[in-house]
């Protein structure tokens, strides 16, 4: 099947689960709020990235790359926004999904675990987001799709990257990585799984409130 | 003087007081804090411009402006640390001067109050880091010189776009905003013409307790 083919096999295979198809369905159907909620995943990665840059500031080549890609994901935001004014859909406040929050509040609040803690959860955000981007292609109007597969290279990146960073800067032998990995993944895909009162970005299988 | 014919007239005709000489003479002499002080200056100015995003998110021209505005600062940021990377100039925090801190203290609460002193601070802020940059420029490294003469052009067109946005955005008589102006812009010449405890970009006339 296409949609499987255009998921990059480091991201499936680090994710282990994959979108429902449920979710598919609702977001082909429900195109004004995935733009926008996508816009303002967007900007939440920018400002994630810069919380970062604030908070490690000594560490250059994070610093660095941190930086780079909250200008990159800036300039994805004045994309989406751009999708968005085609369409001649105005802006709109939507509440956040459970999905970002839920998983930061599962970072430890002490060095360098937090850290280690910050980059994983990245990773996993990063990985989700280019599966769903994935998916989601055969089943979007033609300039969004084309958009989208653009963002597939940038995200699985930015995924490696957080990976890489996790691995290189907080002192975690492979074993404790991987477990911790481990237990963070297991409570995204808790998240993707289960039924979702929302419809958004990274929202969970559409339940029957939904509205 | 070279100093004077570098700074753009209308940044010198908005700003009405120039910086004071014994500043710049410190400035010249303590490169170290005036790059890790601007690095930080780059960075929140990223920032402020995401806050605007956040804030006013229905406002398509001023959220794209404020989007890229972000991205530029950002750039510049990364631009200065590589400055310091240059001279092996590890990074150190260093506190807030009081320069932004005061101004935005005075930012009213309520809208579009709020909106319009929020760009008139900003407005502020570009035009004395311009003025400064070219009062700077004769006293410094060519590298760094060269950096900031590129600087000029940004800083003095987020100047305008601040202004730009403050008349078009605030429904604002000539005269209201030409008042408001007046009193942040007295606040702000105080705080560059007073005694300062603290060397730091936007600091006042270095004080005897200066460390």
């Amino acid at each position: 099947m296409v949609v499987d083919n255009l998921v990059p096999e480091n991201i499936s295979d680090f994710l282990q689960v994959a979108t429902p198809v449920a979710w598919l369905e609702e977001a082909g159907e429900r195109l004004p709020e995935l733009l926008l909620d996508h816009a303002n995943c967007e900007l939440k990665a920018a400002s994630s990235a810069l919380g970062i840059v604030y908070r490690y500031p000594e560490r250059d080549k994070l610093v660095w790359r941190m930086s780079r890609l909250a200008r990159e994901e800036l300039r994805h935001f004045e994309q989406v926004r751009q999708l968005l004014a085609d369409r001649n859909i105005a802006y709109a406040r939507l509440s956040a999904s459970r999905y970002a929050g839920t998983l930061h509040e599962c970072v430890r609040r002490e060095e360098p675990l937090r850290l280690l803690d910050t980059l994983i959860v990245g990773a996993l955000i990063e990985a989700r987001s280019c599966e769903r981007f994935a998916a989601l292609i055969p089943r979007l109007p033609d300039d969004i799709a084309r958009f989208y597969r653009g963002l597939l290279a940038s995200e699985a990146r930015h995924f490696e990257q957080y990976l890489g960073f996790a691995r290189e800067e907080c002192d975690v032998s492979e074993a404790d990585l991987s477990a911790r990995i481990d237990e963070l993944r297991a409570l995204e895909n808790g998240i993707v799984c289960e039924p979702d009162t929302l419809f958004r970005f990274h929202s969970g299988v559409p339940g029957a409130t939904n509205g």
